[in-house]
């Protein structure tokens, strides 16, 4: 870590260059730190070398080169890879080597996998984002981080290389359950909406002077406010377009997956958040795991027949 | 009307002065308003009639004395009674009398009344309001009128003396319709905030953290903003003060409730408003009718055994 | 009833000729009983009198005939016009013309109708019936008869023509009561069968090894034993049809919606048969009301996308 | 196994001597067998041996001892400490070994398990158990076998002398799922009674009148017919009995977080199974986990206050 505390510019190395991940990356580089990649399409780390990277040829060459790393992976099964499994980082990472997991995954294998780290004296840090992959691209993401006071200082850099918001939400994995349950939240928030919406037309109410008694009102929320799920209430938002881009309603059905994990594992009652687990899991089931969230509003809209 | 639209200033006839309406009555007088009034209560007529009102010996009698009445009572059966009861409105109304009814009732039962007022070349228009017995005494209460362009434009003077947001929601059966929309949604948030909060206290996140970053995030809402139900996260409101005051779970229940009967009559999905109306039914039953709706984090609580 | 007491066969009118309706009547007629019978559709009217009942005009025109009525109606606002509207049962029934009502309808509108026959010394029983189309043929159904005992007395040799279980539920409106309780926990059990043999099935079970095992254990219930809903476990009935004929998921959503109006007005909490509604009646929104309500199944599958 | 098959008595390990455990192991001698024992619990391997079982250290030390092992313990962390743990069976499980699990555990735990065990050609099959303490003392449990055919029929003598049905679930792991699956219909199917019990009441039905009429209608299931939870319309079950004795809230809380968890892992939607584990989850976290499930009548009683 010298290179970055003195100079603020370090090698960092780089684990999963998806949608979100190349983008990171990418802005890692401009911003002026060194990047060693991986990932498991080739393609990907391609692109990534023609714009300044070095690739490597696994986590565990990768953890060899670098004692700086950043993982943006899609679920816990390959993060679990990635960190444990054979050429995983564990295999070669040195000691006081330090790992921030920007994937959301589960609270319960983010700790596991911290714990082994642990062992190894390695650091390991959760920091799940929010933003979307414009957010990424823009480097306009927000990170909500699980460490120490004196880790997250240390940290923080990095992260403010790809976002904008860098949140410190507690201790190790408290990142991961903020994200969590913002997202419970948004997910109950957007069938609320969707459910009064829907009632509102079916009593004959307009659809924008209802929205617009709604946001000046005690019922008023982000996904009334700018996201509204009606089409033709909000110009430019994914619900006026087909429900095409945005947040997939497949990606919010795994956010409420980890948190139904967590109410199981703390015994926390969450009635809606299952009911609103059930649905987007529904929702995605029947074919449209691609839609915006939103989406939800056509599904549950009153059809005439 | 001569008399109001020369001088915006007219005799008015006011039934249901309770803990909203005497407040509503006053304001009326205040600004110069002439009031007759009536309540079952002698003693809240009592109070009026101190504060120079008139009184009248039932709604036919207040009916016969004035063509411009305003109604504010708790549920439907008391509207029904007061509109085509014995001694009712509709038994001495004189034509083109307006009446509008400020109670929050069943939006199929308001119709009905209207229907019956109409027959009688007598105007009837809904505009319940949300604000609360404080909204009531400071004159700052919202209206949500229903009501045609013009009907709108005549009450619009009227309910200014009483609120600061008067708004046009639509048609008779609108105001109705736009306020249940909106407690609908705003019930459904509230446990959305509750059980997030106890979900991520379980997890660990200290409750300011953990609000902090809903309400900078897609997750924020009124209910996380202005009404965070658990306690100590605000200071001043009833959550803080052991759900004291405030919006009773017993009166959400009831609008829930006429929620549930629109969507029935609509043939309109509702899911997380059914069970939210469940929920708020529960903690009526259980005793707690009184306490405010932020009671159903208390409620909801993962308790240590 | 001087007829009936004496020589157990009467002058009975008989109102409602539909899918269930003409099959009840003719077998009235098979069981020895003269028919007059009303319905608004002519045709319906025809088919009847070919088999030996008199036509009448109007539900008025039955009334001043006959003293025994029966009414077989699909909703309320049926059963009002033909008990309270222009040309009803109400404007020339006799002292002591005594109604039985079979159809399902809202208990406060069947008390309301109840109240108004009161009034004119006519009495009003309701006696709901289960069994379907078939057992309309077959006069199988099972009647659920709300009425005084004697009453009941006086009620049930008219039923035994039409059913085999004649039930006395209790005093007027336990008859609907009852049939909507039952119907209640059968849309619930039928929902809570689908989802756990589509669980079962994706955790690799086989769905007659499944069936076999729910049925010999305390899982068991009717939905299970002689309706599961997945096509294949139980031949002969609409799952193993494509859902075809069997009880209509838009009538499980009307008999739900009753038992929501129900415990919205006795306070009741109904969580599940809150969601079950839900769920009957998004089924229906989204085109498939016609299908058996076992299409729950079909619904909530996991899809293999 | 020779032992077994020749004579079909065997030296058998038993891990695990709890309510159940205990009562098992017991009826295993009674029927001939030689038991080494082995417990946390000191006290409850002296009851044992006593009874004439030999007692070990540890599981490894037990392992070491026999080739038949049975495990009967609370939950998966206890299954992976006894099978994986520090003197775990696996540290010295001979070749061939053949462990049943009669543990109800999380399908995945268990089959991370059975893999763990399959690299040292040790046997592992799930066989969870049903029919409560007091069918454990009477050897009139149900055995829900995952297992391969020829496996089910080596292990089904072991198992026929503690229970009275074995049941062939289907292969490893579909023991678990069965038992599972039956355990979520069945906590879904007590909270539909109970519901339809409280509305029914509500509307002033007679409950065993409403109970009589439910049990020859299509509502009909186990938990109305052998367990309905409103004391006294059964006599001599535990909801008779102020809800002691029977199964606790708190095991079909955890039965149905096992339900949530398959839910989660198989993409499955279980709406309703979600809605009744957050109900006995809350119920515990009330307070109330030791009283029997059928407290949930009680909880959601309508109270008159």
């Amino acid at each position: 870590m010298v290179n970055l505390t003195q100079s603020r510019l370090a090698l960092i190395g780089f684990i999963g260059l998806g949608n979100m991940g190349a983008h990171m990356a990418r802005n890692l580089i401009k911003k002026g730190h060194e990047l060693v990649v991986y990932d498991v399409n080739n393609q990907s780390v391609n692109e990534l070398t023609k714009f300044g990277a070095k690739s490597s040829e696994s986590p565990a060459d990768l953890a060899a080169k670098t004692q700086n790393i950043i993982t943006m992976l899609p679920s816990h099964p390959h993060v679990n890879e990635v960190y444990l499994g054979k050429k995983g980082i564990l295999e070669t990472a040195q000691k006081s080597t330090r790992c921030i997991d920007c994937s959301t995954i589960d609270i319960e294998a983010s700790k596991r996998i911290a714990n082994l780290c642990a062992e190894k004296s390695v650091y390991f840090n959760d920091a799940p984002v929010s933003g979307g992959v414009k957010g990424a691209e823009m480097a306009t993401l927000t990170f909500m981080v699980g460490a120490s006071k004196t880790d997250f200082e240390v940290i923080k850099p990095f992260l403010e290389c790809m976002g904008k918001n860098i949140v410190h939400a507690g201790d190790m994995g408290h990142g991961l359950a903020a994200k969590i349950c913002n997202n419970m939240l948004l997910g109950i928030s957007m069938i609320g909406v969707a459910e009064t919406m829907n009632l509102g037309l079916s009593l004959g109410l307009d659809k924008k002077v209802l929205a617009g008694i709604l946001n000046t009102s005690s019922g008023r929320c982000w996904s009334s406010e700018v996201y509204n799920p009606v089409p033709g209430v909000i110009e430019g938002i994914p619900p006026s377009n087909n429900y095409e881009g945005g947040f997939q309603s497949g990606l919010m059905a795994k956010d409420l997956s980890l948190a139904q994990n967590a109410s199981v594992e703390t015994h926390s009652s969450t009635p809606l958040g299952s009911m609103a687990y059930n649905f987007y899991k529904h929702i995605s089931n029947q074919g449209y795991s691609k839609k915006d969230f939103g989406y939800v509003y056509e599904y549950l809209r009153t059809k005439k027949n």
